[in-house]
C-alpha cells in the first residue's frame, strides 16, 4: 500500500473525525482526489443542514463538481472513510469517478446503528417485494415528455 | 386510480417539461405531498447546475426538508414523473418518504438514454464484480472515529 493512498485515507478520516466533534452529523468523511491534488472535501451534514442527501460522498461530489465547472469527475477519485451506502455508490457512478477508496466496511457501519445492508437488500428486490410502497400512476403525458427528449436537438447528454 | 394522485402526478409531468424545455436538464420532475398538499417540488438540474447527484427526486426531497426545517419526511410521498435510480431511491428511505409514485418505468428511461437499470445491476453486485473498482485502506483510525460515536452522547440519530 503506498503511503499517498494511506496519506488521502488519513485525510478523509480527519474529516470525519473533526465534523463529527463540530456536530455536523454522523462519523463520515470523504475527499476527491485528481493526480494526486485534493479537489474538495465532503461529510456528513444530514443533521446540522437538515438533508437527508448530505452524506460525505455527495457532499464532496457536489463540492468537486461546484469547484471544476462540470457534472462530470471522469479522471478523478474518492476516498471515504466508510464504504459508500447505495445512495452515495450511485452518486460516484453518476459523477463518473474512476475509483473508490475505504476504509470502514458495511458491516461496521451497521455495528455503530447504519444500517446500509438493508438499503442494499432494498434496492436489489423487485419493487413489489420491498418494504416501501410504490404505485403506478397512468399519466400518459410523461410519455410524451420522454418522446420530446429524445427528438430535442439541443440537449446536454449526461 | 384517484383523481387527487393523477393530479398530483400531471403536476410532476409538467415540471418534467417545462424544465426540460427551459433546459435544466433531463426529463424529469418531482414533488413532495403531505395530507393532500404540495410541500416542495423537485426537477432535473444535472448539466445547469453541474450537480450529477441534483436529479428530480434529490432535488424535491432537498426542497421539502429545507421548507420543513427537518430531515425527517415521514407522513410524506413523493410523486416522481419517472421510477427512480437507485440513488434516487436510497435518497427517499433516507428521508423515511412513506410513499412512491410513478409514471414511466426503468424501461422507458432506458430507451431515451438513462440506464438505471445498468445502475440497479451494478449496486447489487458484490463490489468485486462491479465495473467500478474499489479498493480497502486500511488506516485503523478509521474504526477508532465509529467507536467514538457510539459512545457520542449527544449524537443525534438520523
Amino acid at each position: 500500500m503506498c503511503d499517498a493512498k494511506k496519506g488521502h485515507m488519513r485525510h478523509a478520516v480527519d474529516l470525519s473525525r473533526q465534523k463529527m466533534d463540530e456536530g455536523c452529523g454522523g462519523p463520515f468523511g470523504a475527499i476527491i482526489v485528481r493526480d494526486g491534488t485534493v479537489i474538495a472535501e465532503g461529510w456528513n451534514n444530514v443533521t446540522s443542514k437538515n438533508d437527508p442527501t448530505a452524506h460525505a460522498e455527495v457532499s464532496a461530489i457536489r463540492a468537486a463538481c461546484e469547484k471544476l465547472g462540470t457534472f462530470d469527475l471522469s479522471g478523478c477519485e474518492i476516498y471515504t472513510s466508510c464504504e459508500p451506502c447505495p445512495m452515495c455508490l450511485s452518486a460516484i457512478y453518476w459523477a463518473r469517478l474512476d475509483k473508490i477508496y475505504y476504509a470502514n466496511g458495511r458491516e461496521d457501519a451497521a455495528a455503530i446503528g447504519f444500517d446500509d445492508q438493508f438499503l442494499y437488500d432494498e434496492v436489489a428486490k423487485p419493487m413489489s417485494d420491498r418494504t416501501l410502497p410504490i404505485e403506478y400512476v397512468d399519466v400518459p403525458e410523461a410519455r410524451d415528455v420522454f418522446a420530446a427528449w429524445d427528438a430535442k436537438e439541443d440537449k446536454i447528454a449526461y
